[in-house]
């Protein structure tokens, strides 16, 4: 079976308080076991998760973060405060555990495509909750069985260049397991759990502009996964003390 | 513009010599701009990468190695000779940077779908090369302009499950770089860089069967990318001078 993704065209620019969910259903026909994935940035916009770097008083360990990196002191006491743990600081670098157990640059904090200078836009409090909202009335709205992803670009610890990514999720399992299942010889597969809202949000990047294209969301069509209403994220992520690198 | 993502059917079990390009050709009607996916496993079958473990005499290192994660000496050897670095090792689990500069559990050597008990399958020896070979003879087969990526399943540092990744590339720049373009307010984009040959890979990597589906390849189509006759996959590798976690 095909899988197509398929850019949400027309959508205005959104502010704090916008309806995101009436804004997509105006434009989308969704069938059941479609993936919505809409830019991270358009859901903490409608959530006010806008904030002007003058409002913010940095600390003396965000003075001191900001000397090691040469970013704002502002940007890095809000750096700290969504952050659960620093990981790694050079010179222009901040990696940390968010406080939602996800590892990202600057806990995520992004200041294109915001539309004001000196305001930078935080990740929704909850992506989870906020995939959900969307799921929620989206299936209500149309009848059918969603999955919705919260995305965003990410780096990666070897690899240059980012990665479109979910970071929050709703009505699926992040994780496709297929251990147990044979292979084409009739051996067992010994470790074939997948990162299937990743792929889909990877796949959904493909269509969905970083830049002036104005196209934060996409429908996926298509693709395998198991549906789950009360799966979360953190299921896919690697816990502190499975961490890799400590 | 939409992508889409095409399962190849109906391909057979390939063996060391085989003409993985004609059995590609005969399923396929490629479009210019399309992106050819095809899974580590047939490349490195048909190129004779399969090793039969106890053909292999494990060194005094591969012994040690084999002590500490619990896997089979002759794997460990394997894994040690495709390497050029060891970079984690716990029980059960082996992290390496492969001799080709890409970071990968037990140097991407599998045992799954290669169909001999006691046989493993090696990553091709130029995995760009690969692909350069598949591209050329499609595009003189057809007359279309392509590019081609060698998939395979990666872990990655912060996340559980596997992702589809590029590790060998042909016909494009894994990378786009979209500094200096404008977001939707006119700010210059700062770090835009996306790894797009992997995003393409993930995408492709929801067709791809991991089991019994038989379907070890894809056309990606729609899919925006920078051609380029000469880039290779090392241009999305970050070096080892840039590991964040050494």
């Amino acid at each position: 079976m095909s899988v197509s993704i398929h850019p949400i065209m027309g959508l205005p620019m959104f502010r704090p308080g916008d309806d995101l969910a009436e804004a997509l259903a105006s434009r989308i026909a969704p069938q059941d076991g479609d993936v919505l994935v809409v830019a991270q940035k358009v859901v903490s916009k409608v959530e006010g998760r806008l904030v002007r770097l003058d409002s913010v008083t940095a600390s003396a360990e965000a003075d001191d973060l900001a000397a090691q990196t040469g970013k704002p002191a502002a940007l890095c006491e809000l750096i700290l405060s969504e952050s659960a743990e620093v990981m790694r600081v050079r010179k222009d670098l901040v990696i940390v555990r968010h406080r939602l157990g996800l590892v990202a640059a600057n806990a995520g904090i992004d200041a294109s495509n915001v539309g004001e200078a000196d305001t930078v836009l935080l990740w929704p409090v909850d992506p989870d909750a906020s995939a959900a909202r969307l799921r929620v009335a989206l299936e209500a709205r149309f009848g059918v069985k969603l999955a919705v992803i919260v995305g965003d670009s990410l780096g990666r610890a070897w690899r240059v260049g980012t990665l479109g990514t979910a970071i929050g999720v709703s009505g699926m399992k992040p994780l496709r397991d297929r251990r147990g299942e044979s292979d084409l010889f009739g051996r067992t597969l010994q470790a074939t759990v997948t990162g299937v809202a990743d792929e889909i949000a990877a796949a959904a990047s493909l269509v969905i502009g970083e830049g002036d294209e104005g196209t934060p969301a996409a429908i996926v069509r298509g693709a395998v996964y198991d549906r789950d209403e009360s799966a979360r994220l953190a299921d896919l992520v690697r816990p502190p003390h499975e961490d890799l690198f400590r």
